[in-house]
């Protein structure tokens, strides 16, 4: 058994030198390292970003996203959507543990893996039979690779499994807005654009839970509005686009009575967003952006062109202890589990 | 005269509800609105990132550099790269101040604009007949408009022109720099990336003034090597490739005795410098970007696949007080301006 770079970066098939997320190509032998983890896979979460962006290039088609899925896996060797850099991530059982590895994992234990798709050497031997293609979800098997230095959480008992998964795929988020909050203390006020999804709805609990003072979420429409209300996880909710920044400000600043938010988070996984949230956010106040689909120079140069004294924070999906929290604020909140179980516990009933 | 936006979104001819930075279209229109100003323009500064995606796609052509630059501005009404996403900045004298303008300016004023090209309504006169193409200096003529919530900077008297453009170009990093250094207190050790250039050589002198423990410029050659040597900017000088990150981070790790840096700064020009970057920094360490070549997903996801607990910021160009802070620096360290002036102030001479 062979020594393994603890960041993957034996695997890389090319360009040499990168790192896993960076390569063009991983290699997905089933031999394992000292130090690396193989997971028998049962099912893939594509992210929402990479998701959206196969289902608009395809209008729809089921049958072209899966192809195009399954193609991107085989050149790639793993999930890499090309267009939006981003990948998702997976849940399998732990098959074998390299006698080095330092993750903590037993073989036979059903986890989901906390890194990107898009880092991670993947092979799929059904050819995505099982799928067709209309849901982020995939069910499939094959096999994929952890490395030294990657996180998988075991999964919960108490939780069904596709509302475990949904959690954990967007734990890095609360984690990092309870840290951001917490550390402005407890007159921070806070708004979360795209409030009524998977990370938003976590962000509202963890302003809450840091004890921010007042919590505006923003949703899209009528229906996102209802499925909030009576949830009690927001003081206020305003509907507006997230993508229009004068009319999206203006209703967060109502909402709080005449100003910006000290902090607000960006789950909508749209492009566009980044002068919206700028304009929306009071001087000295924090943008997160968790959005796989923000622009880089849009932000830095929103920022600039308006005169905004605003610190802006590419959000890390790792936070220390981000996936107990994430589980924990779920199991805590029964309005917030209602609504995950609303959202993508279905096929679960 | 009419009533313009603060934020300059009347002067968007579409997508409607756009604010100017995301608009595809601007309005040059040389008629201001009561809080406007126009500016003569003298000289355009491109960007970094976005002169050397142009000289490398017309493989060094002044002339169809020239023509590509000219046909942005004439079908954009701005100088807006839509490939790198950024544009500049430019330097001109106020030629007509608006009854309401809150900018403080005084017509015949020389002034740099620090809002960025990419939202700034711009209008050529002489379809760049005096610029070679082969620089990021265009001087030209025409005129540019300025809204209420922009910023311009008089240009001092005490310095030449281009060394004075060249600092404000950047000023947003040095400020940047000072305030997170600041924060962390007075063990911070710091590396920058890209030390070097203009933006890298003022956040040394920046992270040194805010009282960093150690300073690491990292370079990427023996020639820049050679520029910074005797500057006594930094503590230690290194040299790697930035787009390598197991191989930056060993030299940056050395540099600091074992250690990751506490404030790692990018100020490199160009893709694939994230991962290198937070490899390089210590668990709880940030990372601020200031290269408009950083990809947001490579940041985030790469964070989040080496489960490196870092925070990072996307380098906002504004800060109070940046211009003066930057000019600053400049005029207290001779080794600093030296720098300058070997790097831009040739043409001066």
């Amino acid at each position: 058994m062979s020594t393994g770079s603890p960041v993957g970066s034996h695997r890389v098939v090319s360009p040499a030198g990168a790192l896993p997320q960076a390569a063009d190509r991983l290699d997905p032998n089933p031999e394992i390292a000292e130090d690396e983890v193989r997971i028998s896979v049962e099912r893939l979460n594509l992210d929402a970003a990479s998701y959206r962006q196969l289902h608009t290039s395809h209008g729809g088609d089921g049958e072209a996203i899966r192809a195009e899925v399954l193609g991107i896996i085989e050149r790639r060797g793993k999930m890499h959507n090309p267009v939006t850099g981003s990948g998702g991530m997976l849940i399998g059982t732990v098959d074998e543990v390299g006698p080095r590895s330092p993750l903590g994992l037993k073989a036979g234990q059903k986890v989901a893996t906390l890194v990107s798709l898009t880092l991670t050497p993947l092979h799929i031997d059904d050819r995505l039979a099982r799928w067709d293609g209309t849901s982020e979800q995939v069910p499939t098997s094959g096999h994929a690779i952890l490395f030294g230095r990657s996180i998988a959480a075991v999964l919960p008992d108490d939780l069904p499994e596709h509302l475990a998964l949904a959690v954990l795929d967007v734990c890095g988020a609360p984690a990092l807005v309870r840290r951001v909050v917490e550390r402005r203390g407890p007159d921070t006020t806070v708004a979360v654009l795209g409030a009524a999804g998977k990370s938003g709805s976590l962000s509202l609990a963890a302003a809450r839970d840091a004890g921010a003072q007042t919590v505006v979420a923003v949703v899209r429409d009528e229906i996102e509005d209802a499925q909030l209300r009576g949830s009690h996880l927001a003081d206020a909710i305003v509907i507006a686009d997230a993508t229009d920044p004068l009319r999206l400000s203006r209703k967060v600043t109502e909402a709080l009575h005449g100003r910006g938010a000290d902090v607000t988070v960006v789950c909508v996984d749209v492009p566009g967003c980044e002068h919206g949230a700028i304009l929306a956010t009071a001087e000295n106040g924090t943008v997160v952006f968790f959005s796989m689909a923000t622009s880089f120079p849009a932000a830095a140069l929103g920022a600039e062109g308006l005169a905004a004294d605003v610190e802006m924070l590419i959000g890390n999906g790792y936070v220390p202890g981000h996936a107990d929290y994430a589980l924990h604020l779920l199991r805590e909140n029964r309005h917030l589990k209602d609504l995950f179980i609303d959202r993508v516990g279905k096929e679960e009933a």
